[in-house]
């Protein structure tokens, strides 16, 4: 509403610390982080009238008891128990001050202010609220004149309330609370079902919550990291002139062989099936039909002989309904063979799979704008578990034209010290929050992994330091032409004590498109590695150039005819070109310090169930 | 490199004017935006030495034709050429001066410059390239001696040069342009299977080149006012506190049913059949299975009849090949049925879906942060065609916890108006290109809608007003109830001269979810219309009284128990909340002038093949 203008400053202030609550432009209410995350804790908004709502976090009620007996007892007790609050919650002081000490519980309609001439009763209930704003929350001060602590108080509640910001009553972290004076709308909670009512619970617990975790204070941190990720991640890329381009989710190109990929189908029709397979559905149904037939021509030939020779009628009778019989089952086969050939209607009349990546269709884009990056979901459906992929994930790809391998790497540097700064400067409260609660590092992994430049090594050189190891037993021994595994990665980054960028792989290892290195036996592939989570990024020079680029496409037998398209980029103004691929979930563990990327997205998809 | 600083000025000028070429940071050449989109054209870089890369837009030859005869004749022909060119061509006069008139055409090798000694030809092309940074071109001066015009010329050829920047030899619109002294590389391409070599290609004989069309400059602008907008809405919805959510694009939730919606399998399995329909497979192949041990039965039987008989061999012998056909048939249809019960194998053990929609999934983040926002591809599979959505559509969904519909509207217009002005800012390079190419009006347009408020109608007040009109016949006639289409959403527009807000629609025209308003038969729904496209956002308040939405989830004849994490959002700290989706490729239209969708995506997607 107001900014407060320094002198001799020219420019408004862009962080100023109003004076006055700002209401939020499109809720009705103002938003904690505006209040708590101020320099001055709130101080600077005592006595201002405010709307504010949220979920309760946790809850406490400060009551007397019903007395057991007579009249006389009740008033000592309310006595006693007024003491006890004057005396440890200073706040109290106040309310009793303007209230009274009269314990009578009125209950009250939610939502009305107590009635005229009523009393007041001495039910207190403290809440904590959150509005997903801030990690801090704030502390509600509910009279239970003004709302039952029975519906307040479950984890959970949501409540809007208006009221009258107050110093802290309570000597602690927080400098400021609310004294509700009316409550606008409370969301009760049946705390039998709702999941969250248990005080402390385990991430993996909470995964077939998805719908509700984010209410939990950590996974709420670490989605707003990842919100800053987001934003970090096309702040660099817009910045560098990037142009941002959305590969296609559903393709024709499947990269990865049937296995891994999904197919994409409509209801009624079932996607054709792989060609590779043997006999295919089909020809058996047709090779049915066939023996079904023949049957029926010798079953109609014996029953005209049957006829025309002096045979019983129990025989004849027989042969009939044997033919019947025979009849029925060509009839159910040939409906069957006749909707099978419907698939000639299929939705796309080829076969669509969700793209395991975007980088083919990328780097078509970069043959017409030079530096193009995609940000979107690949998908993979592998079923076996793993902490660091999903069958849902989501990727940043780049693509750079005029580029080699070390524009790549470069490029993949600057990024992630781009990206590990961005967070640690913006995402500083929930960063520090998660420290708190698991991983003391992740602020400090974040600043060096910001500062220090990346070791560059070979895969061949990687391989050699690996072998000489002494001091660890790995569970895969290292070899040449073997993939480094997880506990190789984090060697290697210990090792050298920063992130590690490991180059020319042998062409075995990566992509059919990774560019082939004069060696005939490498490739001009690259990955980063990172503390915590190992790779992090991959990337490469792609291949330009069309014969090596046809036979390598032979070698990983893949489909050619699925390929024209992109072969085609070789053929009409082919260019050297390099990109990357961020891991983005896995990007969200790193500066987390979380170590399951199922905590790491909002709703992470795997093997079994969908629960939403 | 160096940034010129102003006298007077503590702070360093963001957007100095270079006194040097920088080089890009990650492909070893100059951005051709860097030379050209500069205040004075590039004219302060004259003399600088760059390599530059791009793709030939146009391009043409000046040169003698060889002389048919004697040295005489030739000589005469030199002089005539070096005479024409000197009146009609003044970068001539430089060139002659420098390399003298001889004509004499040697075909170096590209990449190499002229040998010593060797005198030059005065063939020159000219070429005009982009790189994608810039609507404008760059023109390139190069001389046969160092590549052959063949190779260079044909459109969507790719070069990298290195020369130096000279002040323009031709009067025009250009200050600027290269001399080439050395070719670094050149893709070739094949002009018969080019699909960009024709001059002039519309946009829909473009859509099935996807991979190709970014490089036409009216493609690429607009796919680059598409980055624009991608990056205006994210920073509307960063600066306004919303949180991004990767709402998940595989879902058990099938709001459109199941006609509408791809369905996700693996390869190996076809996805379990929608339970509504009639006979299923299964019951058919064990029928016949059936049927079919019930006729072995019988035939072993007769067979063991005829062995125990006095039959002719004849007679054993056809029973007996009658039965081993049968039973070949019998094994057959046991084998399928066998590979189908290993549907309970699925990778999802319940029917899983391509999202219609991520709506539902953020408004389980809405209570938790309050402000959130989606950003991702939404599917639908229906064969008609549309100039508004494909199968694959990418959708903003936002979602305001203790927000209403008038919140939500608020934002809304909010949202166009800032994303309408940010465009016409930052993207005024191609949205002039695409106003001269095509839709004259596309700036003042946006310009308008980001100053206009927009007017706001209920629907009952938009049929009266379409029902009043008589200078106009639509050809669907309007009545309450009745959905707009096209025709009355423009003649609105038209009408009010601005963006219009329908809201309070019919409950029947609206999704199951969206909030029944007092009157029990409208809902709390709008949609912002704007010129050119119609209906660009639809928004509503949801439903949060479970009993209300439960009701609604059985007339919509929904399956409730895909429901049931959703509904749980009401019963579980339930709180009022609204929102909206943007139809982003519709707001590419909206925002660059153009009239299908498939020309403002990267890669369509919708019924037909699917090319890559």
């Amino acid at each position: 509403m107001s900014s407060a203008h320094q002198p001799f400053d020219e420019m408004p202030n862009p962080n100023p610390t109003p004076t006055q609550v700002e209401f939020s432009k499109y809720s009705k209410r103002v938003i904690l982080k505006t209040i708590l995350d101020r320099e001055d804790g709130g101080l600077g908004l005592v006595d201002q009238r405010v709307v504010v709502g949220g979920w309760v976090k946790s809850s406490r009620e400060l009551r007397k008891d019903p007395p057991p007996m007579s009249g006389d007892r009740k008033e000592d007790a309310e006595v006693k128990c007024v003491e006890v609050f004057r005396s440890k919650i200073p706040f109290l002081r106040t309310f009793i001050q303007v209230f009274g000490g009269n314990t009578t519980h009125t209950k009250e309609k939610v939502g009305s202010k107590p009635a005229l001439g009523s009393k007041p009763a001495l039910s207190i209930t403290l809440l904590k609220i959150s509005d997903g704003s801030s990690v801090t929350s704030l502390q509600i001060v509910v009279d239970s004149s003004i709302a039952p602590a029975s519906q307040l108080m479950p984890t959970g509640t949501c409540i809007l309330a208006e009221g009258v910001l107050q110093k802290s009553s309570i000597q602690g972290k927080h400098e400021i609370e609310l004294k509700a004076g009316k409550m606008l709308h409370i969301g009760i909670v049946d705390q039998e079902s709702y999941p969250l009512s248990k005080k402390k619970l385990a991430l993996s617990g909470l995964r077939d919550h998805a719908h509700f975790r984010p209410r939990t204070t950590t996974v709420a941190s670490v989605l707003k990291v990842r919100n800053g990720l987001n934003q970090a991640s096309h702040t660099f890329f817009q910045n560098h002139g990037f142009v941002h381009v959305d590969a296609p989710i559903i393709t024709a190109t499947n990269t990865k062989g049937s296995s891994e990929s999904f197919q994409v189908s409509t209801s009624n029709f079932s996607a054709k099936e792989p060609e590779p397979e043997p006999a295919s559905t089909d020809d058996t149904e047709n090779a049915s039909l066939e023996t079904i037939k023949l049957l029926i021509d010798e079953k109609s030939k014996k029953i005209e002989e049957l006829k025309r020779s002096d045979s019983t009628k129990e025989a004849l009778d027989a042969a009939l309904q044997d033919l019947h019989k025979i009849n029925l089952l060509a009839d159910e086969l040939e409906a069957r063979s006749k909707s099978k050939s419907n698939t000639e209607d299929l939705f796309f009349s080829n076969q669509a799979f969700l793209t395991t990546s975007g980088s083919l269709h990328l780097e078509s884009f970069a043959s017409a704008f030079g530096y193009v990056y995609a940000f979107g979901p690949r998908f993979q459906a592998t079923k076996s578990e793993s902490k660091k992929t999903l069958a849902e994930n989501w990727m940043i790809e780049t693509e750079i034209a005029f580029s080699e391998l070390e524009d790549a790497m470069k490029c993949a540097e600057d990024f992630v010290k781009f990206v590990s700064n961005w967070v640690s400067k913006n995402c500083h409260e929930d960063l520090h929050f998660l420290s708190k609660r698991g991983d003391k590092a992740i602020i400090n992994r974040l600043n060096s992994v910001a500062l220090a430049p990346f070791e560059k090594i070979t895969y061949a050189t990687a391989v050699e330091v690996l072998n000489k190891v002494t001091d660890t037993t790995f569970e895969t021994k290292i070899e040449l032409g073997v993939a480094l595994s997880d506990e190789h990665e984090s060697y290697l980054v210990e090792f050298y004590k920063k992130p590690v960028i490991i180059f020319d792989f042998p062409k075995e290892l990566k992509p059919f498109n990774v560019r082939l290195n004069d060696d005939g036996k490498t490739v001009a592939a690259f990955d980063v590695i990172v503390p915590k989570v190992g790779a992090l990024v991959r990337g490469s020079q792609k291949e330009e150039r069309l014969n090596y680029l046809s036979k390598r496409i032979e070698e990983s037998g893949l489909q050619k005819d699925e390929y024209e398209w992109y072969l085609d980029l070789c053929k009409q103004g082919a260019v050297k070109h390099s990109g990357f691929d961020v891991m983005f979930d896995v990007m969200v563990l790193f500066a987390t310090g979380l170590s399951d990327v199922r905590d790491a997205i909002p709703f992470p998809r795997h093997h079994g169930k969908l629960h939403n």
